[in-house]
């Protein structure tokens, strides 16, 4: 029905590749998706057709040991929509495991249900920062998955939330989904705008914890130096090859600093829960939306960072059925 | 009585400071030591005169939010023997409060107890890698406490445990001290120099934890490489102040990399516990003994990384009395 | 300032023990308390003269393994404000070191202020828990802890939230505090109880977590039996000596069954955290006021269950200040 | 080729059901299984025709949130060998996905490989009870599953294990499989044991840990009574239905009480490991073998509680080829 892009859609839609996964032949993009089941197999018991979906677009093996110890988004055997050689979600039809398909809430619509994949990585990398009740964080980057993390931060718990972008726009957006403060990076040193940002946030201790979700390295620097002693540090899955990173700072203040990859057990399911019980809510994060004749526009949008989240509805989709709320 | 030197007192030595730690005036070097009791204060309950023991040597405040939450090592308030401005051990007498003093088991000397404050180190760094039961384990520096973490890993269950250096000798040691396999870092880049140690390691799926004591840039970056999905990465508190790191690979591999900072609750009680069962030997890990008047050599001998481990005796220490175990 | 009525207070009014704790020479009730600074050491850093302060009312040693681990609630040393032989609150003043002060929100009266002490029990229980988010916890008892537990479980993000006790007046009261169903406990087995209790919350998995401030052998029993695989139970410090308890499902389930003791590190400051930011309301919570006059009047209140929470004021205090906001 | 009995096994020949798990048709017993692979299905890849494995007996569904999760012992349609409806092992064929089966080390005969199962058990019980290094353990029950808990225990560093049983000659056993201290139970109270045993065992300050494979009520009191604050309590997964608890000991020590069902994630594949490195021994374990046409005769001897382990062959099986081992 509606798939939302992602950077990586893009990416591969320019370069044809994205570290070892490389596009060798035609493939269909597209993995934020949402859709309306049609079908189902004779085993599936939690879903009956005509149900609104979100998909996980990661289909798991299940059995390896990775599977069965509840960390399936390391599972070698995964078959990811988009990432070569698996096609998308970018089509009329689409087969999915159950354990795949999540009911969307009644007052989300299929929509703004693409930006549940998203959601579950921001998810992810807030669970993976551990408890943050009345904890401070820092979040950089302000697109899509950083106001994401901000929304997830503050639902949460954490009592202080500083967004940290180049863009003022971003900024201003990012008070929009939870953060307390923001912080424009300057050219300065990573000390320096650490110094600057605790300072803008009142935060004289250091941050609890920091995510980054820029993949550059002056947010990296950064982040690192406005942590705590024993702060918490988490790249969200954008990480370059190859970055400066101040280890010293890490020895000393004995900083804990995790990547983390897409999403993993439970984590569809929680962010369906922040939006279920509306400690999350999505409103105005999709800014452009095309017709399934205009991906190319879709794609050229996002390429040239055109608002904050652009949707392409399915091949002869029913654009009013696809903006409806339920309840 | 005795005192082991360590790389930070030699550094202080020639270079007059490490980071923000700067020698503004004179100061008393040493902090890996032992002695014995002769004087408590009238709320000592566990020690008695005459008791031999090791030294923890910082002192935490006890309370602020890092000591009362376990994490004493975080103390900004810490007074860290021989880091400036406190006086390190290398002194006839030293006050300790109680809970910095372990008494030593019986069969472990004077002389060799110096090692429990490496040997909490390697415990510290041991502990923040997690379950190492049946696990493969690499370990970077075979300097003491590499092979004290090599000696920590195998009684903590490592099935696999890797010692790497670039020096010949000391991979040798390190077999004796509980590596399984060696591996002598080369020249190639860090992708190959991992390939090459897993193939000899027989780790096809790589390694379950690294943990690094050397500091080095390519020691880093072949753990990181070595690693296999949802790895363990432990830098051992020499962590240069930058250093390039593949942190694309830390995201797409789910790795966790914790910086290690001395040692807190615990490890020097479960160091003295591992020797006291004899699941830990520190035989013929100090390689060189100095009495007082010899300091400055035994400066000069780990300046120039004569040996293992270097001991200078307290003044007026009688030497045999040093050496002695009770049984 | 102000200091609330713990049954525990009313327990050695009335009975001279608590198990072990004997009362053996006059001793002074009280240790949910507020006051304000009067006077402060020459080390103190954080706190002047005139700082309306909550006070943690145990005094831990700092220094034994358990206060080194991070669990000073375990600490055998400890000096708890009205445990025999330890005087509590009820006086004109009272020491306490600096890491026992907690100032008050400005919003927070003094008199409401009391109440942060049971939330520190309520926010260890929670904590003791795990993650909470999206959740289903059932919270047997709606006294001023079980209500206070309700209040701290809809702020970690529980989605549902069952309030369980046999008075409807209570059940009336949780829902204000953030319960998102109730249950009155009827006459019949635990088995039936749990059935009826997850059918009217619509629980039909059983629940993640339960809660028991009660003591109660039918509330441990109908926990249990309510809980899903792998749920987790927390009983709240208020445990009878023995109990029958369903071992049996404890195994096949796979529960873990934590023991809740007062509040450790970071409690209090959370507490107050949760309170700073609104997201835990005292409204209403105390029912009862005394004048230190009339503190008899208060335990004889307190041991007939009048209301939710009684406070008594201090000797001499302007109850107007006590009741007074900043903001 | 080899079954060993576990106690399960003769409780349904003798009585037709385990509390909900009811026998209603005939059923093939046994699940403490080794074998020999003789075909595999298209898409196995890590084993042969010819292997020798350890079979886990349970197949999961490895779909549901608990199997996601990384718990599969707790997922609903788990179908486990002899429990009913399910057959078990005692036949000639048996078909397992490949993930239950483990390859045997060379030196394991198919005979003693029979015990990798309650190995595991005792592997996860250890799991649970958390990190052992230097902990004190006290392990109520000197059966197979209490004696190879006893082994995991010293295997994972604990440093005194104090086996309890009522029958001296078990005891005995104990001290062989790592038993650094036993105590036989006496008819005083809870309290009274628990005292002398901490005597006996030179545990002044109680224990850390303790695990029970009696699920009997005093082992129980016992062993809480017997712990330290902040101590673990395991219910090795034979916990009667109801047992009096002293759950105000739970609270006040602030214990963790967990139950322990079967084996999870990595269980089977440590056990092995323990195995491998030759950490654990399972010498002189297995007691009584039977061929199959006396397996009545087996049932028989481990209801009269004869030996320590009893092992079923397979029909027309090779004993010698049963008993050997590789190298």
């Amino acid at each position: 029905m509606a798939t939302g892009l992602c950077g990586s859609d893009v990416h591969y839609w320019q370069h044809g590749r994205i570290g070892p996964y490389v596009v060798e032949n035609p493939i269909i993009l597209g993995h934020e998706s949402t859709g309306i089941v049609v079908e189902s197999g004779s085993g599936v018991q939690g879903l009956a057709v005509g149900d609104r979906v979100a998909l996980e677009p990661g289909v798991a093996c299940n059995t390896c040991n990775h599977c069965r110890n509840g960390r399936y988004n390391l599972c070698r055997k995964m078959r990811f929509a988009a990432t070569p050689p698996y096609d998308g979600t970018l089509a009329t039809y689409y087969r999915v495991p159950e354990e795949c398909c999540f009911k969307l809430p009644p007052h989300i619509s299929l929509r703004d249900g693409t930006l549940i994949e998203p959601l579950s990585v921001a998810v992810h990398s807030c669970q993976l920062a551990g408890f943050m009740q009345d904890k401070s964080v820092i979040i950089f980057g302000a697109g899509p998955v950083g106001l994401l993390c901000c929304a997830v931060a503050r639902a949460f718990g954490a009592s202080t939330v500083v967004a940290v972008d180049v863009v003022p726009a971003r900024l201003a957006s990012a008070v929009k989904y939870g953060a307390t403060h923001t912080y424009q990076m300057s050219a300065e040193t990573a000390e320096k705008n650490a110094a600057d940002l605790l300072a803008a946030a009142g935060l004289h201790n250091g941050a609890d914890i920091a995510l980054d979700a820029t993949g550059a390295e002056p947010c990296l620097n950064c982040g690192i130096f406005a942590l705590a002693q024993g702060g918490t540090f988490i790249q969200v899955g954008l990480g370059k090859p190859n970055l400066s990173v101040p280890v010293g700072q890490i020895c000393d203040k004995e900083i804990v600093f995790k990547g983390s990859f897409r999403y993993g057990p439970g984590d569809f399911k929680l962010a369906i829960g922040l939006l279920d019980s509306r400690r999350i809510k999505l409103d105005d994060l999709v800014t452009h939306e095309f017709s399934f004749s205009q991906a190319e526009d879709a794609f050229k949008n996002v390429a040239g960072r055109g608002g904050i989240k652009s949707v392409i509805y399915g091949p002869d989709v029913d654009e009013e059925e696809a903006r409806a709320i339920l309840v």
